[in-house]
């Protein structure tokens, strides 16, 4: 047992500083960012660790997508495992919609009749989807035949990401840097439904198994793997599945508001991981509840400073 | 607005009567418990829906396997949206593998060692994993390969449900009333990672488009169409993307723990739905918050007896 | 480890009967309700125990007022420990106002132009304060001058029971059957503002260290002290650290939504409270995750029911 | 509606700075959390704010108790409004005591055993209980019979201030700058199990009245009223009752990881409070949900930073 020390605030105060103070606590919440923190600075500053990040939730809308970019811009990141979501609303950026700020007691029959998507207190117009189908057509039409009848989901998004203008995509730069967008039911989102109904009328298989082997392809030839887990969901799970073959992820935090009583996996502590050998021990994990938009930068922020 | 009633215990309560009454009282949770009833009696009972249930989280390692599977025996379902868990979880029970009480204070690298996988207070014997391997290869071997070309997730589960022994399986009595389990991510679970194993030395490709075609089909044709969503995820996206075709679900109960302040949707109540064109308006949407092992006994219970 | 049983539905069930087969499942929420019914079964039918009831939330609004009162007029209780809010939510009911079903989206602003409180979707009338205030004085007058000098909290409220016209009323039939109301900030509350008003002008001294007296003798004095507690909160602390002179409590259900990782009481695992020597041992103790205007009324149907 | 813009990081980030970029995106927590800072930055640069403080949660125990010290040190605080709790465990640090850190699966018997009290992952020494016990009957003794016969709780605790020696105390800061430190139910907590049995044998009567009557006083005379709220329990509820006599607070913050559904008031969107007269409008309030000890600290630093 440590003592709890208290925390101290100083005039211009940088981020890593305040995380520092948050770590002498060592308790409740303060204890465990800034032992997330100290963890993901390992992950990303030991070059034996092969980093994945794991993304559910509205994090793109959410005002996160130019922090993901930079960290495969400055290759942080390995792989990404995402939900259809965040996929799509990286695409309708850089085709330059934007998401607007909406309100928690909005009349949702009435913005569904002014054309608007809510996503809690996020709008997206719904004509962005239009232009994206169209572009999706496009995109998709300009793959390969051969390839489109056998492909997997992050070949899909490396093809978009390749003709997509936009610098401060997450697609585009995953792309560039050759990192894969594993995105596990891709066919379950805006983008996906597109490409169902392209898939209708011309050729499009995608084969999820291709995404599922590049995905232990690279837990298992990594000296060590280490995650970020935004959310839970899909993209928690399959992270976690795709490194059994290896024993187990080697370090992980991840950062949820769900909680664990009901059983549900996106809100399950990272220790029940170990019994299925989804992650090896307990040493480098970190459960932080609390909301990504405000934690992840912080981590970020952190993690990423001199020290 | 109406009176708030109270609540009044009787002797040998039934499950109806105590639910009638929470209706009586109409607000929190028992007033939303009380209008679940209401609206998944409807749905149980106007012919003109069809009725899809949502399933995350342990139902089926958490007791509610057989709770499922009366539903489709009687009637009750046109079509399951699962997580491949549950899938896997049915199987192994269904090869005479039982799912063990556990303890949430366990020592999960003990668990591992002693060879059990835990969810919350749920132990899982590994070695059920292992016979399930040898049974699915088996299982899909025997599918004839023209189908193994270009299969169904669906189409698989029943292949597999045909094949089980056990009538109280959820697999085999879907396959029997002819059911269709869609489980848009099945790659993704133990049970998903056979199919991978199998698919890397044999023919196997799963064809998710199609079972996102059939999830439309059995939407668009539907006169109305209703759902219960039990816990968020995958399968509560998928199960209503699908139905944006048709304009939306027209009535809705969902079963979660998760909160909407995060952004996810599993936390989402169900009118952001409406915005999406996921759900056609207010009126008959109900979202309960608690845990789906107590909720879903209750709202079956009392929707479908008599009175 | 035992089997986890599946639960099995059937016609015209009782709750006591389908909580019996969420008992046979004996996971998750489905398993800890059948626990909680079993440990409160044992409080209620072993007549070593003296049982306390904790109360926080708007119980009374939300339609609990009559289950209350009945297991008080049942010898079930043998005190309650209670926010100030719940007792004047009794007495404004016993005075002929009703608490009224009301919208969570409501426009706050407009409900006070009104003249309506809200408490998430039930509406109270102000104006039932008004005349509270009047009866409150009235009463308060008529307690003799010298008691009113040296008055615990337990005793207005008695006084006031003795007073109210309401059989229905929890304060009427605590009178009536002798069972003290201990709210240790009753100051804060509607009430309480009037009994604060009233001090100013007149003689008015809660010592509410008698109410303190009064609890640590009921709980010294019994053989076993098994508690109920409903919410968290000042009621929660109070009935607790009231036990530490007696080693804690024999046996301990609590019904909350609110999570631990915070640190705070309301979301506390009994478990801490074993530390503290505010309970006993691990063996009688259910922490009960859920809404409780659901799962108190199911509780006591079938604690309270034959078999 | 504005665009949710995109946060972006910065080697040596300061924290008023990420903060800045989160308000950018405007939306979720980040945005929230932004807007938590505005707000509390007028409140506490705005010389007409009279500033509240409420504080629920081992906010002392878990590291906040220098930052709140430095708040009242340097005249933002012009009033707390606290558990006891709080008081307690603020105390017991001024003599020497250390609160340590814990673990979460901790064996609760045997903490007991060992003589440590556990809160979440913090764990105290039950001796420093015995050694507060000693002092508080001391400081109690050396207060004049006549004030004792008729104490106010913010008196007793000025008293037991002035007489700590620890700079870096609350009480003894709060004393120094003449700022009152409501307890609404001081004898509920172990200072006050101290003060009670002090009580049994010696002239002791705690007035609650006083307190609320001081806390009335400062808000009645105050321009604007504004309010930070850690947690929810007595102190949110008693320091909103307290402002319904002047209609309201006008600006208001609360940090809470308690949830609206079940209704009860630690979890109520501080919306629900304009209806009672207890918040004047929609215009500065913020709920902010998650962990205080990663949020007030970020709050206080950016708040109180040049800008």
């Amino acid at each position: 047992m440590h003592h709890v020390g208290q925390i101290k605030i100083k005039k211009g105060m940088r981020v890593r500083e305040i995380i520092r103070e948050m770590g002498k606590a060592g308790v409740l919440g303060a204890g465990r960012l800034a032992r997330a923190v100290e963890v993901t600075r390992e992950i990303f500053n030991d070059e034996d660790y092969t980093c994945l990040l794991g993304l559910a939730g509205p994090m793109v809308p959410g005002g996160l997508r130019q922090v993901i970019r930079d960290l495969v811009d400055k290759n942080y990141l390995d792989a990404i495992v995402s939900t259809g979501a965040n996929i799509t609303h990286d695409i309708i950026e850089a085709m330059g919609y934007r998401h607007k700020t909406g309100r928690i007691d909005a009349d949702d029959p009435t913005l569904r009749r002014l054309g608007f998507g809510r996503i809690y207190d996020i709008n997206v117009e719904m004509k962005a989807f239009e232009a994206l189908e169209k572009r999706t057509y496009k995109i998709v039409g300009n793959i390969p035949e051969d390839l489109r009848r056998n492909i997997s989901g992050y070949e899909i998004l490396w093809e978009i990401g390749k003709r997509l203008r936009d610098e401060n995509s997450i697609l585009k730069t995953a792309y560039r840097k050759n990192v894969p967008i594993i995105c596990p039911a891709l066919h379950d989102s805006m983008l996906g439904m597109n490409l169902w109904t392209y898939s209708t009328f011309k050729t499009l298989r995608i084969n999820f198994f291709k995404d599922l082997s590049k995905l232990v392809e690279i837990s298992t030839e990594a000296k060590k793997v280490g995650a970020i887990i935004i959310g839970g969901g899909l993209p928690k799970h399959h992270l976690l599945v795709s490194n059994t073959l290896r024993g187990g992820l080697d370090a992980a935090v991840q950062i949820t508001m769900d909680r664990p009583e009901a059983g549900g996996l996106s809100g399950a502590p990272l220790e029940e991981a170990i019994s299925w050998r989804k992650i090896k021990g307990k040493n480098r994990i970190v459960n932080l509840i609390g909301d990504a938009t405000i934690l992840f930068p912080l981590i970020v922020a952190a993690a990423t400073d001199g020290g």
